[in-house]
């Protein structure tokens, strides 16, 4: 049977050939682990994936949560589903034994998770979600508020969210109005309004504990006067058993072009005056707290993107070798057998740029979750320190990368399968509909550009970014080794110094305090940047591709082929197309700027 | 209150400043039309559009048809808007006087039909199908045939279809089974399956025509041997008055990402081995006299796929002008006022993106339609000839290109509404869903680029695009009077030189039987071509733009320089990036069509 979820041989080629699983179990906190126990916590996943999540994908898409008193109810697959996840302890993988975890690398961990993206977008969102609230609290809580709050988290008992959003403010949080205000008793009673709260309400948890940005009276405006709350649904006694109802009240749900089996949440907070809420770190210090753990998310982000983009990949893959229609150019003798239409050279340019697009952001992903696990265990604090500068600088291209590229692999994934791909009897459509909304959630595509250009680049001295070019430049210098790579290798060393050039000059405006006319154009920076990484992995991988054919096991070849095509791919009808988008970010061009409100 | 079909004021420069719609009441089928005739009928088309169709484009959506006892049940609002758009006449706008029409030309019955195209593609539908299987028997029927179903189709009591596509062949009509035997009446008896039939039933009118190509038992294999016949849901007697039902049968909907409201259905003909047809033209001629058709069909689902483009630009516009949010880049201080997001350069540029894609197309869409004029009404044998020729070329652009950009323009459209966007509670994620179809039906985006590539650049030996070029050259000389144009009129040159040049060297190789490697990277050649096309059209428009700013008329400059800085967007930011495809088309790059099914 073909494999639906992700391919099983490319997965072990991430870890074991390109990114070194194996090589973290010599370090200390993984050091109970080993191929094995690897292989089996991802063979964990698979089935968990495979017999309680995908088969409700389509339902969740059909029957969207329903508000009915105050409450948003699913369809009654969600919870056999998300506790057959924690049950197996996929929650907590990446927790340590002590703290009732797995102990596995995050490497492991977003391998294992992957599975479930797959799967169904909408039904992991909330284990999804509930992990990020439960590592906010587990970096920023108090003792008490981790015995009271984190624990039942970790225990599955209760669900988390993030509460950021307000209705007039939009990404803009610095205009946030949501307020806190202190009480007697040390904890605060808040009132607002947020929106596009996924996870907002259900009853898959005895709790829901929201992770809310809010304004304390004394804070400074802007940015720098948010503080962060935990807002529980019900009260938490100090027995940890369940008190009264919080004043958080459901006041809608909103209705979405996909994803639609997450609840998508308008929360009134203290609309009786009465919603109380625990400050979590220091005042005025939420935003630095809530992007401290914004690298973890959004390499989920990101990996979501890319599981989505991977699902219509497969599918359309297994489509193409089905469907006969057809002959080729130079047969169209209508008395032959018509051919399977992976045949048809634009069907074959369709897969092979899915291909290159889902295997090259799911190559990235891992690497960014190793890093991860570098950036918490390696040896010295210079390493760490050199790992999370690293990540900090791609973090960006992690999460908007594949929410711009494997978006676009949906949408050729649909055209592989035609008038089929067009209908709902097919799950194409869906997997397009569900990522669209990667690239606006977790900080839009425009935020990301501004965030990487305005903020990543120079951030410690430009350390991450050179880093990031010495990485390149040693896998150019291994890639000499193997003359039917240089092909592959030079259109990346030319996009590479060119697009260093454009960043020292972009840099030095912004320094000059050209900051309008240097932002202007981030979005094609963002472009530039992320097809110069993904280009550097597919090297990388066309690398190991390489060793792996020097083996010479003829069972395996023809994946390594396939990695050299797609390497080939990439490298050549894909890298070369950013000098366009370096010319104009040469130029300055302010054609888009310079457009005038009145002119449209 | 602002335009939500379409920019009037833009309409107004197509017709009269850029296709001089006036100079067409020269010819003496449109003598009796002046400038007020035409905005009339574009002013009653506006008001139906937005009393009768806009208010129900939603409801089609969310309430798209039921399949109910072997019927399809549509939503009430369907009918009035429908009888509203008959009522007016613009069914037949284009016919003669004396065939109940209004004999407007092409362009303009095309600009009135844009409005409903806005407004409401799913319900607009009906009557174009019936507007194209109409056209069908107009021009290849007997006169018995068009008196039995031509005239109740112009009076609006019977609608039509067309029904090409089988279960097993997909867009390879060679391959349809669809049978044909003749009985002693001289009539046909039909047997087959056609699916994705869209309007293949519902309760609009008191029949329904479809148009059906199927297999003579001595027919020729593949496409020389499909002939065209009409199939009535009902019989029609000898009176006009309806006979028995047809042994046609609904034997299911298909259930659509979007266009909802348009049935697309799975007919059954002579499941009860009595299905009447009637054949119309000569035997095996069927897909000639489709593809005669095709041209105003496609030019109208290009313009379906400009107007959803349309929408979404103005909505999004709109939107952008509203939404306060954020600050600029080098004015964070939180305690200023947020600025209107059309302020933010990315907000600009994919404002500026969608304007550029929506009036390049538009442009390009109305271009045509008053090509076809040209090819019924040119004062001579050759110069009709000629028109013919360059609407043939441009056929594949017409229709692919609006289906490619103007569904890019939709997206960038929700990503300016952000989590707004995403929802359905605004209107710019179904424009997406909606315009999701255009690169799908009527011959898909790779049917178009196989068509462009390997049938319509070579046919006449090359004059339609000779004629191209020459139109070219001849904006470009226009150009040269002003210096402000010439930046953007130098990169539209240097791309019309390499695309000669690697036309020559493709067509050469085509001769010389090179087929699969010349057909192969047909898709990146379709973009070149219409983005050149495209490139000349924006040339046009930035020329006329600069003959409206010497006018030194204060309430229209704004507009100009809107056009001409959507020119310059195009023209700089759009052209110069289809020199990385020439380049991919000049080395005959075999990277994808070298990709093997084993590999992937």
């Amino acid at each position: 049977m073909s494999e639906t979820l992700l391919s099983s041989r490319n997965l072990a080629f991430e870890l074991y050939e390109v990114l070194d699983a194996e090589g973290l179990t010599q370090r200390e906190r993984f050091a109970e682990h080993n191929r094995e126990t690897f292989d089996a916590a991802i063979s964990t996943a698979r089935s968990i994936a495979e017999k309680y999540f995908a088969p409700h994908n389509r339902k969740n898409d059909e029957n969207e949560p329903r508000y009915e008193n105050g409450q948003a109810i699913l369809i009654p697959e969600v919870k056999p589903a998300v506790d057959a996840f924690l049950e197996a302890g996929f929650l907590n993988a990446a927790r340590s034994f002590e703290a009732g975890g797995m102990q596995l690398p995050t490497l492991l961990s977003q391998a294992c998770f992957a599975h479930f993206q797959s799967a169904n977008a909408a039904s992991t969102s909330y284990p999804f979600l509930t992990m990020g609230a439960a590592n906010l609290i587990e970096s920023f809580g108090t003792e008490e508020q981790k015995q009271r709050f984190l624990q039942p988290m970790i225990d599955g008992r209760f669900f988390g969210t993030m509460a950021l959003t307000e209705p007039h403010a939009g990404s803009s949080l610095s205009d946030i109005r949501t307020r806190a205000e202190p009480a007697a008793d040390g904890s605060y009673r808040l009132k607002g309004n947020k929106i596009f709260i996924s996870g907002g309400d259900h009853s898959l948890s005895e709790n829901i504990v929201h992770m809310v940005l809010a304004k304390l009276p004394d804070a400074p405006a802007g940015v720098k006067g948010i503080s962060l709350f935990i807002v529980p649904k019900f009260l938490v006694n100090e027995d940890g058993s369940l008190g009264a109802r919080n004043d958080v009240l459901l006041a809608g749900l909103f209705h979405k072009m996909g994803w639609r089996g997450t609840t998508s949440t308008a929360l009134n907070f203290g609309d009786n005056g009465n919603c109380v809420g625990y400050l979590v770190g220091k005042p005025h210090q939420g935003l630095s707290c809530m992007f401290q753990m914004m690298n973890e998310a959004r390499i989920g982000v990101g990996m979501g993107a890319v599981m989505l983009g991977y699902a219509g990949y497969l599918y359309s893959l297994d489509y193409a070798r089905e469907r006969p229609q057809g002959r080729l150019p130079d047969s169209k003798d209508p008395s032959t057998t018509p051919v399977a239409i992976i045949q048809h050279a634009d069907i074959k340019r369709m897969l092979l740029t899915q291909k290159a697009y889902v295997e090259g952001a799911f190559d990235l992903g891992l690497y960014a979750a190793r890093l991860f696990d570098d950036t918490t265990t390696l040896a010295t604090d210079t390493e760490r320190k050199q790992a999370h500068e690293l990540l900090d600088l791609l973090t960006p291209i992690v999460k908007s990368w594949p929410s711009e590229f494997c978006l676009k692999a949906n949408e050729l994934a649909i055209q592989i399968l035609g008038g089929h791909g067009y209908t709902r009897e097919y799950p194409v459509e869906q997997y397009y509909r569900d990522n669209r909304l990667n690239p606006i959630h977790e900080g839009t595509h425009g935020i990301q550009s501004l965030d990487l250009l305005g903020r990543k680049l120079a951030q410690n001295g430009g350390a991450g970014l050179k880093q990031l070019i010495r990485l390149i430049a040693e896998t150019g210098a291994r890639a000499q080794k193997y003359p039917s790579l240089t092909a592959l290798r030079e259109p990346l060393e030319q996009l590479v110094n060119r697009l260093q050039s454009v960043t020292i000059g972009l840099l030095t405006d912004l320094a000059q305090g050209k900051v309008n006319s240097s932002l202007a154009n981030s979005a094609l920076y963002l472009k530039v940047f992320g097809h110069t990484v993904i280009g550097w992995r597919w090297l990388e991988q066309a690398i190991r591709a390489e060793e792996g054919l020097a083996k010479d096991d003829a069972a395996d070849a023809a994946f390594y082929k396939g990695k050299l095509q797609a390497a080939r791919y990439f490298l050549t009808w894909e890298v070369p197309s950013c000098h366009h988008e370096l010319a104009i970010l040469e130029a300055r061009d302010d054609t888009c700027l310079g457009m005038q409100d009145g002119w449209f």
